[in-house]
């Protein structure tokens, strides 16, 4: 399936529409394979000790698979998480950005579902993993 | 078991080691039974539509679960969360609260499982529930 | 939303069109608040050391999802499991039936979701938790 | 890491301590990577239409990761299922093996996390995934 947006375009449009969450994450690449999306780690996603926090760890995952589904079905497309399963493996390094590896794993006429795995930036430890399911209801 | 806090002591325990957490959530009741947390609905909690977005959701279902863990717990308690699963099944109304009703379903000596069914305040159709395992690290 | 069956014709029904199954299971109750399923626990269902194995327990929780969903939609609804999350929490009691209470949180359009609590007979400490999501395909 | 069984030896260790599920699996392979664990599918597999049944997926995943962690802890291991996520992507294929390629994402003191993705022989669209943890409790 080809891709609806570059990096750059998809980065640009999610930042039109989700205002809030553009200062928290880029897009490192996007292919047909998957995308690489980092979560810029800043104060606000710390908990006391400096680990970045789980809600920021599951914003990460979230948006990872949102992007990966309007990548593929362009800006028209509507999709609303109805599950998602996380693991939480190790404690990320402090002062690092979290990079998440996404692909999907299935792209249904009504069901998308994407796995995304997390790593503290220039570790190969998984920090966390998680798979999340969005609905795709039908454009009208 | 017995408790360890009563709701205000714990709110005010948890507002002093994470203040970030403080003014999003309050605890409307604590019991041996289980614990209702709510997630003060603020223009930051939300996405472009109005919805309560999926981070919060997520953040006060593992507050919750910590919530439970402490007051059985007490203060000198580690936990950690290792596991998340979440379903969203509606949308919840907009301007409203989210009310979480939390239960403990096992509280072990290493793992702790605890169960979250969220409600948009005076509404009893469930817009997501979670379930929510903490390893707890032996105290030294 | 009314019964499309009581508990002994959904049985019934259920029999007709899995056989395998049907010595395996029993419906206790089935009411529009939820309904009881029984694994009639026997050699082949066992673990080494007595436990009921996790296959079995994964197939209670399936069962008694897939089995609201019919009482519900009727004998012509298609549904196909999408998801499942377990939580085991206790060792199962040696020589007991296990009693799965299951709760339809979301019947939509396309999308079902369930609950499942299971207990040993007799004992009220959950054994096991599960979540179930059903795809409900348009009937053609 | 090293591995304490090969793939025959550590077949046959499961097939002596659980002997009713030593004729549903093979390991094609294991090494310090991952394992490739074969569910040998047969009539009692199947639901009517065909397809693998979700129970006998459910137990693939719960197999291939016990397999891991008793091919890095040894014969002396004991490890207990906790939670389990599973999501059901595609209808495998009639009258092929279900090949599992699983990979320890964590091996803790406590704690062992596996991740699965199951293919329909000879195919490599993903059929179901599986994240499984595992409590190890402590050799006494």
């Amino acid at each position: 399936m080809g891709l609806a947006f570059d990096a750059r375009e998809l980065e640009a449009y999610m930042a039109e529409i989700f205002p809030q969450v553009a200062e928290d994450f880029a897009i490192d690449t996007l292919s047909a394979e998957g995308i690489t999306m980092r979560l810029k780690v800043a104060e606000r996603h710390l908990r006391p000790g400096g680990t970045v926090s789980g809600p920021s760890m599951f914003a990460l995952a979230d948006v990872t698979v949102y992007a990966l589904v309007l990548s593929r079905l362009g800006a028209k497309a509507l999709a609303v998480t109805t599950n998602s399963s996380l693991d939480f493996m190790r404690k990320p390094e402090a002062g690092c950005d979290i990079i998440a590896k996404g692909q999907l794993l299935k792209l249904g006429r009504s069901l998308a579902v994407g796995d995304v795995h997390m790593f503290s930036q220039g570790s190969d430890k998984m920090v966390a993993r998680s798979t999340m399911t969005y609905s795709i209801p039908p454009v009208r």
